[in-house]
């Protein structure tokens, strides 16, 4: 399949090496080209200079925020302007729901199909093609997408032809791990103060109710203090409850939770964990603690 | 080796019948008698008409509340006073951290020894003695209980010598089940405003990241808007927040999830939800956002 | 002095007359021009037929929101274009700090100049040229504009040569108010709750330390239930907690009460509060409270 | 009039003076002495030694918590014992609606009378004793209270005859004032991170919307950081937002505006800030925003 991509960070580059590994036709293109070279002489990827350049039947998008999609897609040399009508746009960026629809009107206007396929898990994961894809879009689109979703993920689901909802599930997941994060924040400032030892503590939590790796993976951090270096940094946090609360808002929907969430990775920043994970949300709640 | 036991509800009646089949000679007090009578009938337990009657070398309590531990070992023909010294009192209630430690010092001064020893898990699982036990009090006296966890539980975590440190754990145990409900509660609301199905947004959550019994359990009645019948009653989720927060409080941490879920718990009370489940926090979500 | 009025709303319309009466000669644009032809009638005002005509030394603008200012600056005839060089764009509106930073730019790079000054007060003290006027921007600009804010106000504020800063000014003074009311919700489903008269209650409030207008005139909305006629509509208030909490968001400040009230404008509109005063959010603490 | 006067402290020592003053007969109860001889010397005070050696028809409490005043009533050598039949305590500290209620029965039960007239203002208005006084309960111990209340303050209040309403609304006011510092606090980061000089910000507020003395005092603190030396210490406010959200807890009321302000307090005192003016909750929402 001939497949364009757009983004080369953290995700992205290992993303196209297992759509290369697969035997994919597939045009790279990164703002810094470095990467892209790589990916060439490494992979045999063939080096777009612009994003048009990368226009092809399926092209996706891994890339940092709403204003590098916005860029890359609505910019000069953009894809919008460069793919062929019927071609999709496979857009994998944690993005807010906003910009999905807009992206989803934007394609359609121009002939074009729009697929939002938001995925769940950190670099390791994308490097072992282990990653969760939440794919939404029309059902034709979505099966031409599949041997993507398939080089790059153990599982994609689909939770409907409206793209937004691929957003929507991505948005309020990042949501629920950060939740997971403070509450155990708060609650190994506690343990601690009540003399318990964290890791035994998390131990007792793990080994009961709360098997699931967000608890294993971020209460580990937590208990043992490790917000260093950054897995995914507090200012990605913040980010992405900012854009779980403009979904909430724009649906009429309050989040109690999300809004204490963002205060906290704001004070966090304040507090100067802007280069900690952001499971330094332990870290605020064990200073307000006097520990 | 005799016990007694003291409170036969939903988890206690269960425990108790456990302890009985492993053979122990067991005496058993309940404030309304039938319950006691069944268990002498169907398993041979010793029926006491006092708390003070079912004094025992191990002394097991599996009540309400604070004010239920306190009418049983301070009140008339309590347990206190009849304990013999050495003997044991093992509180597997959910009660306060205040409780607890009044507890360790009434006993020590009466010359007896005490063992906090919380459960988690439902009236099922007390049934198939699948419970797990979190004990915490001087290693001896620990020693000593064991054949009782072990009639009741699948595992035993010992965090310490200090009793209360058993009742933190126990209370920010259910602090943490209950931030996992209402921020599934918010999350389910933006879902099902966005268009998305919940039980197919459930089956994504529990399939990536959140695969605990937590979250499929809470958030299966919350997808399913199944409050009712209650597994475990809103106001004892409200109570039990009330002593994490006491306990946070007395040790200086402050919980802000902890105090969001207090008045969300207490704004379910006064819209009316006192007899659904504790996860009916999902319905306050939802109502909040027009569903 | 030649100025242009655009906005002829609750609050825009008295404002507009007061300049009449004051002697200044006024060019009014309306998008519905029927209120422009009333000011027509009544005070001799000129009638713009698009953005562009009214465009004059001083140009005030005083809209609903962010998006009636941009249409009418930056839209089809609008002001930008429009607006001679050294010409001043006053606007008065309550809108973000960010759309009056971006004002303050376009406006410079066309040769013109910017001054924020957006007012406190209501309808009535609009047409009683009673309003608090904070304006911010170069001094000389400021000067030229002081006889337009001596027509409107009782007095005039000025906290610098940023035009955001008086943004800032008006967004979190209306942020205090809220906070407020909110506080005042809760302070009445208590007392109401624990028998005292809110009438009463208020007395109290305001005869010792609450003397305050906000105090005087929310509280005693909240203690009759009063919230029909909307003095300000609920979502109004929503949209300028919105406002503020995108200022501190971009200011690295958590708010976190500002957090809770976006929170409770937005359940308060999921209630169906949307066509009551913003006070209303005393109907969300008694409703919670079982009142 | 013979009134006894249990509690010499900020308050209570200039309030017993203006009792002497007034031309009362005036037993003063210190647990620690020095302050009663003080008087003694000063102002022909008889001296208790114990709290029963101050009973008398009217006995007035100003103590400096719940546990006090349990102390004094309740305890050993304590008022309740004491007082004649038909007395009158006059409960003035600050004190939990719980304990107002149960010094209500206790009174009762014994044939005296309870009235509980908590007071609004610092230890320079008992001075010169312009308190407010709000006072409780039967109508006839209210009016042989009225010189009481006419000598320590410019105006009394009376919600009625039911004790803990006075109690209510003492604590509701403390929260309400709280409440508008917490919100100062961030607004005035905002400001301050908005590059407005605070002090310009306070008159602005004071001169439009707010100008009553709680935010004109606590508004001058937190404009100028001058958090020391205290006048009333965050831990005291702590103290307060506790027995407002336990009268809350206990009506039914949620209050999430007061329980923010608990984590904030509880927060202030992890920071290191116990020693400051509970207006300090400004430094917390400044040093969360990096200030």
């Amino acid at each position: 399949m001939e497949i364009g991509f757009l983004g080369l960070g953290n995700m992205g580059l290992p993303m196209a090496r297992n759509l290369l590994k697969a035997g994919h036709a597939v045009t790279v293109y990164n703002r810094t080209p470095a990467k892209a070279e790589e990916l060439h002489r490494d992979g045999g990827a063939r080096v777009a200079r612009t994003p048009a350049e990368a226009a092809a039947p399926v092209a996706v998008t891994m890339l940092a925020d709403d204003a590098a999609v916005e860029a890359v897609v609505f910019g000069e040399n953009g894809l919008l302007a460069a793919l062929p009508k019927g071609a999709i746009h496979v857009s994998m960026s944690t993005i807010s729901v906003a910009l999905s629809r807009r992206l989803a009107s934007a394609h359609a206007a121009a002939g074009q199909r729009y697929v939002a396929a938001p995925v769940f898990g950190r670099p390791d994961a994308a490097a072992a093609g282990k990653l969760f894809v939440v794919a939404a879009g029309a059902a034709d689109a979505l099966a031409t997408c599949r041997p993507v979703f398939d080089a790059v993920g153990q599982k994609t689901f689909e939770p409907g032809d409206d793209p937004a909802a691929a957003n929507v599930v991505k948005l309020s997941g990042n949501f629920l791990i950060a939740a997971a994060i403070e509450s155990m924040g708060e609650a190994f400032a506690l343990a601690r103060k009540s003399g318990i030892d964290p890791r035994q503590y998390l131990d007792i939590l793990t080994g009961t109710l709360f098997g699931a790796p967000v608890y294993r993976n971020y209460g580990g951090m937590i208990a043992e203090e490790r917000y260093a270096p950054p897995g995914f940094k507090l200012p990605l946090g913040l980010k992405d409850v900012r854009l779980v609360l403009a979904a909430g808002d724009a649906a009429g929907v309050p989040m109690p939770v999300a809004s204490l969430l963002h205060d906290r990775f704001l004070a966090g920043i304040g507090r100067g964990y802007g280069d900690l994970d952001w499971s330094a949300l332990g870290k605020i709640a064990a200073n307000d603690s006097g520990l």
